[in-house]
């Protein structure tokens, strides 16, 4: 971030007509956006985004989730169509959607529809088993990547200026837990929850297998590995999404667990890039919490959210903007002591 | 709170097409935004009005603060320009301000301006101080709880459908912690807190004239005695604005301490007016965590807001809106499972 527009950022707040300090968590905010923009005031976004990262995955072979891998690509028209709840919200705050096909399992076309564009970038369908091996080849993790990268890019190119991280993949926590376990040292069981909802059984089964694909992990492996041996394509397109629009210079709102484990592998690639980021939520999956807590971020909202699709981070954007327009539009406690209000 | 419409967001909430509570804190407040609608779905507010309560305190001659009084008179100025944090973020929200003189010290004048509508509902410039003796009348609390329902009365009846609390009135965080004190049974040193930033010595002061005044009360004393005995105009103004919303049936978003207490006059006055009510955030002070408790409403925001005005409150409309939004936008499983998305 730019040291000047985050000091300038920080000096101009000082001087606002209110007590130093008493807008709290914008006051920071509205800094960070001046430190991405190197301005101050930071422009106010505008054209917020949402990038909806799909993918399936090899794991529900193990039958960690009671949801069918259909559901992935059923959903994916529903967003086409507009009717699932990142629609909703999308469009309360004036947000685009784009659907990226990563790695879904079903049949699927480009194009657009009423409430949200499809882009193919397909890797393969579904990850392999990460119960078994690697979910996917180091190769397929860089393309995956990659791809997250090209779609910030253009994203960013048709004039996003906020861009909002979603996912949909049935069985993703899974990936998610072992992606946390691995990146930040933590043990299975305390990363491993219940998802959309499993029952006791499940979850020890789940926890169970998170915690021998991360024994798996070589001493000396770098984030691509790890993300290649226990992630998702749909993490991996994250991931490159958070570096994208951080090499952009673009802020990125994150959603939940899915994106806190992306945002990990993102960190492990380019440290800086969570520089860029702010958590838009905390999700109600114990491994976001750990995932915040490597890096360094504060949710905006906490409001026991569990279903990804980007819903939560899209929720937090208008306090985004609000933080800028704070540094834009408040007056001077200097203008209104010289009667200038 | 209409138990039918409750039910019916409930099981339409079940039906839509997500995980059965995956929304958290969405699904409860759609379902309680139909409760007071007597409608499912229920209509998604369109005009936020925030009504800024202002008034001055006699305490103010204790030290209980840094803050001159006239700062209550500027900033309704400030208001009325445009310039302060509540008049950005409202523009944000799509909100309306009115700001309503209840008992500021200053010479005050009606009007309008390009941030707010000005109303004079002054009882009388500045409570007395709460240190010696009553803060107000019985009589002058009546008045000032009419004037916020009036208030109320007015804004719905020019379209308002969502009301937002705020305040202005340096040293009101003192008449709020004895409100607190008092109307919970919890002790002063647990309630009182360092304001927009009050040094330890300060504090004391403040803990022990919060303590005094509410020993004064007597057994048996009604909400109203405690509101003329430790309150404030302002929250007498803010308590009316609750009970004058919910007897018109619309949601009422809460600040944050001043509210808090506002609100706690108002459940003594009328318990199921809380019903109505929505937490918009908790603020940095001690005593709004224990008056949420009482309330049994649990705030939507924690982002260390300490300014007032109505800032935290105004901050979380678009998520009071987009929960209403949820259920009359979403799709049904049974519709994406009859193909009909």
């Amino acid at each position: 971030l730019d040291a000047e527009a985050v000091a300038a950022a920080e000096t101009a707040q000082a001087g606002l007509v209110k007590p130093a300090g008493s807008l709290g968590v914008l006051e920071a905010l509205s800094a960070q956006l001046a430190g991405i923009a190197r301005a101050c005031p930071p422009p106010v976004p505008a054209k917020p985004a949402v990038g909806v990262f799909a993918g399936d995955h090899g794991v529900l072979a193990q039958g960690v989730t009671p949801w069918p891998s259909d559901i992935t690509f059923v959903m994916c028209n529903v967003f086409q169509a507009g009717g699932a709840a990142i629609n909703v919200l999308s469009r309360a705050a004036g947000a685009s959607v784009t659907v990226v096909d990563m790695g879904v399992a079903g049949p699927y076309a480009e194009g657009t529809g009423p409430g949200a564009e499809l882009v193919s970038k397909k890797v393969r369908p579904a990850t392999s088993d990460l119960a078994k091996g690697a979910a996917m080849s180091r190769d397929e993790a860089i393309q995956a990547l990659e791809a997250g990268i090209a779609v910030a890019d253009q994203l960013v190119d048709g004039g996003a200026d906020l861009l909002v991280t979603g996912d949909m993949g049935i069985g993703n926590t899974t990936p998610s837990a072992a992606l946390i376990a691995a990146l930040t040292g933590t043990a299975a069981d305390v990363v491993t929850g219940r998802g959309t909802g499993i029952d006791d059984e499940t979850l020890a089964l789940k926890t169970g297998i998170v915690a021998s694909a991360v024994e798996r992990i070589a001493e000396g492996a770098d984030a691509i590995d790890v993300l290649a041996e226990v992630g998702g394509f749909e993490h991996a397109g994250i991931a490159g999404f958070v570096l994208g629009g951080a090499a952009r210079g673009v802020p990125v709102v994150l959603d939940g667990v899915i994106a806190g484990s992306a945002a990990l592998v993102a960190q492990g690639i380019a440290p800086t890039a969570i520089d860029y980021c702010v958590a838009g939520h905390r999700s109600a999956e114990p491994g976001h919490r750990i995932a915040l807590e490597k890096l360094a971020l504060r949710p905006l909202l906490e409001l026991d959210l569990r279903l990804g699709e980007g819903t939560g981070a899209v929720l937090a954007t208008p306090i985004v903007q609000a933080s800028a327009r704070i540094l834009n539009e408040m007056a001077t406690l200097e203008s209104v002591m010289a009667g200038g209000q």
